[in-house]
């Protein structure tokens, strides 16, 4: 009996990480220090190999030398972290998700327009908390219409959600926002790469037997995808590279269901779908 | 056996209708022709009291003679309707419910700003056909979120609702409306007189066995809280005037419990409770 392998076919990089990873490599190839601020996506597998090509992840700004290149991570920075390093005269290659950038730029105008900004995602991301710098004003990351009720009054609402939300979320603050009266102004900044990546491992984890979820093991939208399957197919496992797959797990299996997390690059993918297949053929030979 | 009468506490004039109505009867006792714009306010008994007094409720502003006052309705008018007014040389009382006046305003302001325009309402009332005038774009009006998804593509969309709308419309409408992406700005401008009346008519059907409702049968408001009364006790009643009410309704009651739509006048109200009280004296005498 073969086993079938079936890849989801929005499996691994979005959008914006796919065009932050690509500006990264760009920049390994320049001459002097390149650094990044902060890890440039969530997959230790990438950083280690822009290391290999001499790209330093750096905490801060002043740990960059002079004359360096600091390149932005696709989850964006803080405004004073970006200020600093243009302050410093160092070379930036900003590398920040166009669909975070909006989400940022969104904030920085609202904020100046007098709103009270509301975002709707998880306080400690990286992302949130770049997008909440660009305030100006008053500023609240909220993750339920719960959490808005505890807000102070306020009579000017801009909303904005950290790009990976789901929509429930977005919907379910905006209409505390709604209930508290006044004018509530939406940007729906959620990217649907995330939904439609969720949905398609919904489906593939209702039709096989197995679903392996590649991803970097600080990727939330990984652990989120994992769980996801998890939740219709309790033989779901999530891991960052081929090594980790157990053969065990393919014992009985007709059907395995293969995706991966936004930051997960195709190398990566390619490795851990050859390696299922080789297990396969040393069981059934 | 005593039947007790219970009135609801905010049966009858909102701020909006009492305004006008002040409006109106100041103005009747002005020198020259007085007239109203359409029906001052939706009642009848109010507006055939204005008429004894000489206000003469006409069409449309052509009907008015020179130097004339015209007052317009509480439920406002279409904008060009108060430029003809005034390009006429007509004294013009304005006696639109400020709340109406705001929803109006924020529509004149969104689409002077570029936004394409959804009004949550009744597109024949004419509240909101007054609104509505007031947008120099793309404006339409809708009732629920199934109508904003038949609507064409836009990615700037402001929001107002009708001030008697209930929040329910405004917040599936308004998650419609961000489903589509881009950008949402939503005024929320529902007059909760509405909302307070309808409970606290809800409540008091509850725990009576007989329930009054008194208002125009033009009367929107006043047609929807006799509905909601007749869905939780069958034995309710809509009038518009004290000869109306009939004695058998109350064979066998304990309770009755009264309610009046926003435009019905507090005397319209004491002419029914005075009768109702007399039918039971009447009866136990």
């Amino acid at each position: 009996m073969t086993m079938k392998v079936i890849l989801a076919k929005h499996a691994g990089f979005c959008f914006g990480v796919k065009r932050a990873t690509q500006l990264a490599f760009e920049a390994a190839d320049r001459d002097g220090d390149i650094y990044t601020l902060g890890p440039i996506i969530h997959s230790p597998q990438v950083v280690q190999r822009l290391e290999e090509m001499g790209v330093k992840p750096v905490e801060d700004v002043s740990e960059v030398e002079n004359g360096g290149t600091v390149i932005i991570r696709s989850h964006g920075v803080a405004a004073e972290e970006l200020d600093a390093a243009i302050r410093a005269n160092l070379e930036v290659v900003d590398a920040t998700c166009p669909f975070v950038k909006k989400a940022q730029e969104h904030v920085a105008k609202l904020s100046d327009e007098g709103y009270d900004i509301v975002v709707v995602g998880d306080a400690v991301h990286p992302e949130v908390q770049g997008i909440v710098s660009y305030a100006t004003g008053r500023v609240y990351v909220v993750s339920s219409g719960k959490d808005v009720e505890r807000l102070p009054r306020m009579s000017k609402i801009g909303v904005v959600a950290q790009t990976t939300q789901s929509f429930e979320h977005l919907h379910d603050v905006v209409t505390a926002c709604l209930s508290r009266g006044g004018e509530t102004r939406v940007y729906n900044t959620i990217c649907d790469a995330t939904a439609v990546r969720q949905e398609e491992a919904k489906a593939l984890a209702g039709q096989v037997d197995c679903m392996i979820v590649i991803g970097g093991f600080n990727s939330a939208n990984t652990k989120r995808l994992t769980q996801i399957c998890k939740e219709l197919l309790p033989r779901t496992h999530h891991i960052e590279t081929a090594c980790q797959v157990d053969p065990a797990w393919f014992d009985g299996v007709e059907k395995v269901g293969i995706t991966a997390g936004a930051s997960t690059p195709k190398w990566l993918i390619d490795e851990v779908t050859n390696r299922i297949s080789a297990i396969h053929k040393d069981k059934i030979s």
